[in-house]
């Protein structure tokens, strides 16, 4: 076992604090990863705050990992000391059903293994990377492109991929119409993949305070849904709507934006239920879908995709210590448009 | 003008009564058809009594209409008299938007006009198939293959195409697990149409009654849905799933019965928006999504498979004068599976 520093959560109303947690004696498959960066994601500060579902503390969360391979295991073939990696929110699956040998690990009929306050093979649960080093099976350890900058390639592997796997398989490209719903750390990521394939881009944010940001990300349209002529003017306009809004929406009218054959896409997801007209899907044939992370030959995909186009996040980067005022600043929606911790600071 | 007999609806409470409506005098582009056989389409229950909206009074029903040519304007160049030819649920749309350029006139952007209490190019009411006569543009009256017997063509018109459209359009066939909830008038051509496609049927019903019909009409699998153990068993099952069910149904359960990239379709809707619980969606990438009909050419389409392939509605034949009764039957499910009046009987 190996003890290593980590930001850690103990109660859902403490502060993180710093902590230490053990990570696992690296097995013949395994990669030890001396973590660089890691994202702060809004699904962090549901877990630790046991938003979800009742935590096991302590806990230390974080799914969006860059770093160096420090150590393989004797049979690891795909990745070598010295390599530039990263991990996402899953580090296993059970590979054997038609989910995990179609390559879509993330839906893993089993549950795939989620990176922190998840079940690990060997019964333990798994911590996340606001911490030095992670063991992750080789397998769930994607490749990190060079010319990506470093600390930013972190909120690839959740809010990269989050936005990548519905643009790509519903799509998006040259000639079709994307929506994006929210201009957060996912619908920045949203709206400069979606541009990146080609697609017409709006952004569907409740004020017009970050239009500027939206055109520099790709966007050619940028409408305020808090005024109600936006849902006049835009119906029957768009193929493919991202909600990267977790927060309930006016499903009638969003799913009335779409033309024929659309499908709105929810990536995020109120805890409730939400109330769907379903006569709003009779009118062109709607869809309504959502759709969660990716596979893993999907985010090496992404990342390299990423990589050939030169798109990477927004990210303001902290030290450790900063992370409890990041968590209030991302509640405020103050960021702009993704917290990278430098794990540097917590060595 | 002409008049013409019909079954009228008087006000919302009133049981329907003979009488008589006009009809348009013959353009030089409509098809004046004796009208044979009308199915009685639980739509027309709701529409006479004035469930989805108020109502224009004095109102003849009914959009499953079959019969024959007996006049033509003279431009017509796609029907002739003594054609076999039905009308369904629409007379004309706006034939300009970009729906109606894409053949699926069923969804205009202006609002296709309906058979019966729409608002006609001319601005009248239109009054639908419980009648004698009716004048239809050309375009928007089908041909009626003769192999189909005449009484069984007229729920092709509705509830045939209704189920089709959303079967060819998810592609269902050889290969792929549809499961069909409900077996009603639209459940029972479903199943036919499904299995007649090459997919592998499940019938998903509140109870086993009719267990014995599903699997004549071509179902491998039967399921109770009042037996909790059908939504354990049935998990991550389906490709596609047809709803023609009205009432709202638990949206929880039966999405999660889809397997990867599954859609549930309803061609039903309750009156009230669905509760949708997202997290649902998010497994295996659901999508929910609605259909509407059919376009012209796939419905006539649809009527040259059925024709092809020996696939008729299941009807029980009615006299006018059976229509109220007729009714409360449907509202009672006592029907198998759909009734057609015999339009002979109101001359």
């Amino acid at each position: 076992m190996l003890t290593v520093n980590a930001i850690v959560a103990t109660s859902p109303t403490a502060p993180l604090v710093r902590g230490t947690i053990e990570r696992r004696d690296l097995g013949p498959r395994d990669v030890l990863i001396e973590i660089r960066y890691a994202g702060v994601c809004h699904s962090d500060i549901h877990t630790v705050r046991g938003e979800w579902r009742d935590m096991p503390y302590p806990l230390t969360v974080g799914h969006e990992i860059v770093g160096t391979v420090a150590e393989v295991g004797g049979e690891v073939t795909r990745h070598a000391t010295g390599d530039r990696v990263g991990v996402g929110c899953m580090v296993n699956s059970c590979r054997e059903c038609e989910n995990c040998r179609a390559g879509q690990e993330q839906y893993c009929l089993r549950g795939n293994t989620q990176t922190y306050a998840g079940v690990d093979r060997d019964g333990t649960v798994t911590q996340g990377g606001y911490s030095t080093h992670i063991v992750v099976d080789e397998d769930f350890v994607l490749r990190v492109p060079g010319s990506i900058p470093h600390e930013a390639a972190a909120p690839l592997l959740c809010a990269g991929i989050t936005t990548y796997s519905p643009l790509a398989h519903w799509n998006a490209g040259p000639g079709t119409r994307v929506a994006v719903v929210g201009l957060g750390g996912l619908g920045h990521m949203a709206v400069k993949i979606a541009a990146a394939c080609g697609a017409s881009v709006t952004v569907l944010s409740q004020t017009l305070n970050k239009k500027d940001d939206g055109h520099a990300f790709g966007a050619e349209d940028y409408h305020a849904t808090s005024d109600p002529s936006t849902f006049e003017a835009l119906a029957n306009t768009f193929d493919l709507i991202i909600n990267t809004v977790s927060a309930p929406i006016d499903m009638g009218a969003y799913l009335r934006l779409l033309r024929l054959d659309g499908t709105l896409v929810s990536v995020g997801a109120p805890p409730e239920p939400l109330p769907v007209p379903v006569f709003a899907l009779f009118g062109n044939r709607r869809s309504f879908a959502g759709s969660g992370i990716g596979g893993i030959a999907e985010t090496q995909e992404m990342l390299d995709f990423c990589a050939g186009r030169g798109i990477a996040p927004e990210v303001e980067l902290i030290p450790a210590d900063a992370v409890n005022e990041a968590y209030e600043r991302v509640l405020r929606s103050d960021v702009r448009y993704r917290f990278v911790i430098d794990i540097d600071t917590l060595r």
